[in-house]
């Protein structure tokens, strides 16, 4: 494709499973969008610049080099170059400072792969844990906001919440909800009375149109909040209540309200362990996609507590284009 | 095989993957043992006869019948012919009342399969819950002390939680706690970092014996008791700590380690939710194999819960026998 305007630099997000660029003008708008299925598991390090080259090679000029900012799995030590966890606490306006550069062939490219974060336990509460490629999406937040505070939650296959103060990642949280829903779904007991189970806690905002589905789905919330530890017998219960359950309707409508149960209770089960680290009168920023933020909108609102929304690709493209013009001037 | 003495009847125990049976005398002692892997998702109705004969043949008399009794699921709706559920409360003496006889080709056999028992969601707290094949082996406590009054645990992929008063089961909840190991440890992120996931919750005894494993899965279970809504989190940790913490063994002890965390927060969970329910002074009878009966034991010890053992031979084949005593006499 020729695009009208020739970018200045290239932001790419490289996760596990997917690659996806987009070509950036000066200003910060998006010229052309690309992308392709070569993921971080499915290259070896010698690939990954052809696979780039695939993607963005029509956006490059004739003459000189464009900067290439990349996020994500690509830069984890199974990836193209590692570049290293930087620890939290961590200032988000600073994640270039840990950027790695991979060696190329081609010199029409100026790669920087930004690091991961890692949080190690002490004695503050804090757990093991790590991100990469979702401290881009909260460096868009520092991008809009110097000195953002505040919680945000990141749905997904592995959900993160980070708290935020004064622009500094402070500790953060994964929670297995994702995945979680896609095992009991697809591969547990629960398969066997789940319609369609690729309509997955990340794909199935539909399914809640449905106000039998929603409500479902909201008692499952409620049910795994008020009692998280009776999580493990509420999922035996989908397999009971579908065995047991008179007022279920018999046609496929069955299937979708045990699913919003299950999406419910998994989603709830996270809540729960969430709002614990809540402040008082903490606005949640989501960032994620629609349907998943879709769910997330209505579990936070069955507990009470208040959010607002961030387009992910505009998280990404601002965090990526805040380490951009750090490099530029350090 | 020959054996010197004639049985009086048949026990078996006909699950969804294998069939147990028993020769039995009048007097209760096991005469013979056979098996087979022919179980209810291998089988269809037709194919029910000849995979028990495969296995009994030998035990019949040349003259006469004998009486089979068989629990489990070969009495599912899926399996041989459906014995229905029947609803608790309910006399654990009387599940033969529900007893059903398959029609037979063969006049050398009296089968009866045993009912199953459910529990239909009200407002004093029970939820939607079935079993089928667990009610025998809660039979057979009572065909030991028939007043029998306690707090029963079944271990295994589908966890039971019973309460027995007087003999009558009046509730019951199930944990999914042996498949949310089993898939976690083969089928998650985890699998990265558990060594021989094959050593599942239900085997894993040995991995115990390591000092630092026991106190892995007894730290777990503490943790997951004391905040059950951050069991997904856990779920993570795990991988996170895999990738972080420098105190863990380099070697295939590191593996066994985290097998062992993951252990003790599934079986915390399970514990988290059953303790809500335990009367004040209670002693949970333990029923199920050894190694994995071993693991509850140590995690009932942590939380200051006392405990005793029942065989699970010795409980399935009294609670045939009290059905086969009960068919006799009515």
């Amino acid at each position: 494709m020729i695009i009208s305007q020739m970018p200045t630099w290239i932001a790419v997000d490289w996760g596990s499973s997917n690659l996806r660029a987009w070509a950036m003008s000066a200003g910060g708008e998006v010229l052309d969008r690309g992308g392709s299925t070569q993921g971080m598991l499915s290259l070896t390090p010698a690939d990954y610049e052809a696979a780039l080259l695939a993607v963005i090679g029509d956006w490059l000029p004739d003459v000189g080099a464009l900067d290439v900012l990349v996020c994500g799995m690509a830069g984890a030590r199974q990836g193209w170059v590692e570049a290293p966890y930087r620890r939290v606490p961590a200032r988000l306006d600073r994640l270039a400072d840990g950027a790695v550069a991979p060696a190329l062939d081609s010199d029409r490219l100026r790669v920087r792969l930004l690091p991961g974060l890692c949080q190690h336990e002490d004695d503050s509460g804090r757990a093991f844990d790590v991100m990469r490629g979702e401290e881009t999406q909260l460096a868009g937040l520092v991008a809009e906001a110097p000195a953002f505070t505040g919680t945000v939650c990141l749905p997904g296959t592995h959900a993160k919440w980070a708290r935020l103060d004064a622009g500094e990642l402070t500790g953060f949280t994964t929670y297995l909800t994702g995945e979680l829903y896609r095992l009991l779904a697809e591969r547990s007991v629960l398969a066997h009375s789940l319609l369609s189970p690729s309509v997955s806690a990340s794909s199935g905002s539909d399914a809640l149109a449905d106000p039998t589905c929603a409500s479902a789905f909201v008692a499952a919330v409620q049910e795994a909040t008020a009692a998280p530890e009776r999580f493990s017998a509420r999922l035996f219960g989908i397999r009971a209540r579908d065995l047991l359950d008179e007022t279920l309707p018999a046609d496929e409508r069955r299937g979708a309200r045990l699913a919003a149960r299950l999406s419910g209770l998994v989603i709830g089960l996270e809540l729960a362990g969430a709002r614990v680290d809540l402040h008082r009168d903490d606005t949640v920023t989501l960032i994620g996609n629609d349907a998943l933020c879709a769910r997330y909108a209505l579990a936070l609102e069955t507990l009470g507590i208040a959010h607002r929304r961030l387009d992910p690709e505009r998280a990404v493209l601002a965090g990526l284009g805040l380490a951009r013009n750090r490099l530029a001037t350090t």
